[in-house]
């Protein structure tokens, strides 16, 4: 086992962790594989059988739940949660690299990577599949398998195959009435652009 | 490798079983995690990449095949078949525990915990995703990719993201026709209120 | 580790390959695992976490990312792209075999295995599901996170739950206009019944 990693990470016996970017207070479940050059902030949970790739950027107390793919050029803010089994996907066209008709394309990467943001405090629902090139809002929420083909501003819930808009959240995760005020923590929001700002 | 397992249960080499209470006959496959406190049955399969969490009850001969996530909350009864990748969820309103604007919520358990439970007999196809509070009744199948948001009774069969009921099935797994006789292996129901019984 | 393969296959220390007709130049990440009469070619990626099962047959120069289950009764041909998470399948209509109303159908292999195949240089994307039973034909796009239930010819692009016919896709992988023309790689083509042919 390569268990290279910063002080203060805990990694789980069966774990890979080959990144020595990754901060004080996060964990490493079984069967996770971090690869060296991943990027990984403090406080965050890898979940068993995550994989976090080279070029991969996580923020600090994000939740990969178990299973999720994090490849390069997709970058998860601080807070996130990226719930189980989710998928994320760096080509909008896919071919292998060694059939002689593609090659010359993944000579080099920026023939084909596409890159991904997930912004601060959202949710990805489990199971969902996010299609390269997209933003997802800051506290946005993804609903479980849901498939992401396009951005998802600030606040938003969307769902189903493609993803459609459904509503909004609050910082906590719970939806949004009309009133946009949340029935769980109170908090109220105004409509500010495509976004929401809190009451203050 | 921890292989702390009751005798007659088979633990691959490269799986990791927690457990105690796993019953004789049950085989745990590679790469497979059933943690402490999750509660598995007598002659079950346990497929490759599995997880199975603490908290998680599972009966008798049900097969989880590869890459399956059982977790606290979910009841998976007797004969039941969950297919390859198949996620279920115990959480409707998910964030990460650690963001600051959420960690009150998952300060206790039942802020946040929502339980689901799959009936004897029941399919889950490949792929679908279960969202939490819902119960898949007996011999219910669920069509593989499927998003299943709501209750599905005995005998149903549901397809689609969201899942929509599309018709009956036999316990044997064969669809039946509007006549409820079974093509494959002749058993014959009627209908009673939302579910079927067989004629004896 | 069983690390029993054919000179030149690369096996990666925590993975476990146990089939001898792996071609070589092929290379096997980390957790996943190859089974014993599993046969895969030459210059193939079998990516972390990914399962070939006793039965599948994978060609050469063909990429599984991570993750993806590919089961006895498939073949995979040369050149092909499986996405991450993709799932096959390979029975319509599963019950766990030990559950006493189901355990004569599965006595007989022939009673309920259903083959598939992915033809030469197709794509699958992320997330995808593959009901048993189909076709994917050569070139062909399968969209990220759709579920396939019918045949998909030559060069076409299917997406979504159900997932239906949405364009054309070029051997390179980029979508074609009307004038069957490719934009990235300038191969043109002509209609020939369900498929397209290449102007030579």
């Amino acid at each position: 086992m390569h268990t290279k990693a910063t002080e203060g990470v805990f990694v789980h016996p069966n774990a890979l962790c080959e990144s020595e970017n990754v901060g004080g207070g996060t964990r490493v479940w079984a069967f996770a594989h971090v690869m060296h050059g991943a990027r990984i902030g403090r406080y965050c949970n890898i979940g068993d059988h995550a994989f976090v790739e080279d070029g991969a950027t996580i923020g600090d107390r994000v939740t990969l739940k178990n299973g999720v793919m994090v490849w390069n050029g997709i970058t998860v803010e601080d807070d996130a949660f990226i719930g189980p089994g989710v998928v994320f996907t760096n080509d909008l066209h896919p071919r292998s690299p060694r059939m002689p008709e593609a090659a010359g394309r993944y000579a080099h990467v920026e023939n084909w990577l596409t890159t991904t943001v997930v912004h601060r405090g959202a949710s990805i629902g489990a199971g969902a599949v996010i299609l390269c090139g997209v933003s997802i809002g800051r506290f946005a929420v993804i609903g479980a398998g849901a498939v992401v083909t396009h951005d998802v501003t600030d606040h938003r819930v969307a769902a189903g195959n493609p993803a459609e808009i459904i509503g909004w959240a609050c910082r906590c995760g719970a939806p949004l009435s009309d009133a946009l005020t949340c029935s769980v923590c109170r908090r109220r929001y105004r409509p500010a652009g495509d976004s929401l700002v809190l009451f203050e």
